[in-house]
């Protein structure tokens, strides 16, 4: 039986060039659902969630990226935060971040859905905050652009498996 | 139909109790293979991984944190570090490191196996790294322990959306 999971895992890609229309309000939710489903050390839950599809709030945005026709092409962004009052160790809670983001990703791509996590707007995490009249304590991580795909023909690649384990005590190699 | 990618985000659970059989080596490369698919900024790839199957090391391993039980229950210990020469910012590269690890999380939960991301053993990286005699540019960043779960009843639960979303520009709520 084909593993539909592992196929995800593998075949998502960083979709950077969206059709026009819009996405249903409840896909979006359902990525967000996905992100708040990561695991996190004491369960602490800093995720918070931002949806964006004010055509005035994404030309802000987009001023704030090298990455500017990605996020005015994107039907919706998902700027995601930190609550920094609910935070216990940062290098940590900054996994369990990037634990989320990465089901967002999986969510969208098994939605039908494309997206890319954007971190080069980090440079500019206060300028976000501040054009979503956000408070102080969210703290930007990421956006994630996404909406239907117009493009999917991405490759990507990745390291052996034999360049990456570094200690190994099976018997049977890779 | 079912989307089975979110049934695997919604039902991985923590596991901690384990069957004492062997995980077969192709299911451990797959779940390191699957973790090596993250995304990571610039993919950079910064993750490197140890597979620790050797009843002594893992003894050893076990003395370095509370979760004593579980490590030695565990048939297989995933130690994850990050190639610290492959880094080019801090948040980010943690922010990768969880999205290594949420694959291989859900990736165990794919092919039938139970896990548990363990985090508290890093007040002792460096006690786990000269363990496995690795290099000083490998630091942890977590272990995953792995097996054939011995029970899998657990219960787990998440804040609601609404408490999650700080900003929405939709108008259908929840």
């Amino acid at each position: 039986m084909e593993n539909t999971v592992l196929k995800a895992i593998y075949e998502r890609r960083s979709v950077r060039h969206f059709a026009p229309q819009a996405v249903e309000p409840e896909k979006i939710y359902e990525v967000l659902k996905a992100g708040a489903w990561a695991p996190s050390g004491l369960n602490n839950q800093p995720w918070r969630f931002a949806i964006v599809i004010d055509e005035a709030k994404k030309k802000a945005v987009s001023e704030l990226t090298r990455y500017k026709q990605v996020v005015l092409d994107a039907p919706v962004l998902l700027p995601v935060f930190i609550d920094k009052t609910a935070m216990y160790h940062a290098t940590k809670d900054h996994q369990s971040m990037g634990a989320c983001l990465q089901n967002m990703l999986l969510a969208a791509h098994s939605l039908g859905l494309g997206a890319v996590w954007l971190g080069e707007i980090l440079k500019n995490a206060e300028a976000v905050r501040n054009i979503l009249a956000l408070p102080e304590n969210l703290e930007l991580m990421a956006v994630i652009a996404m909406g239907y795909a117009a493009k999917t023909n991405q490759t990507s690649n990745r390291k052996t498996l034999n360049e990456l384990i570094a200690y190994n005590d099976l018997q049977k190699g890779v």
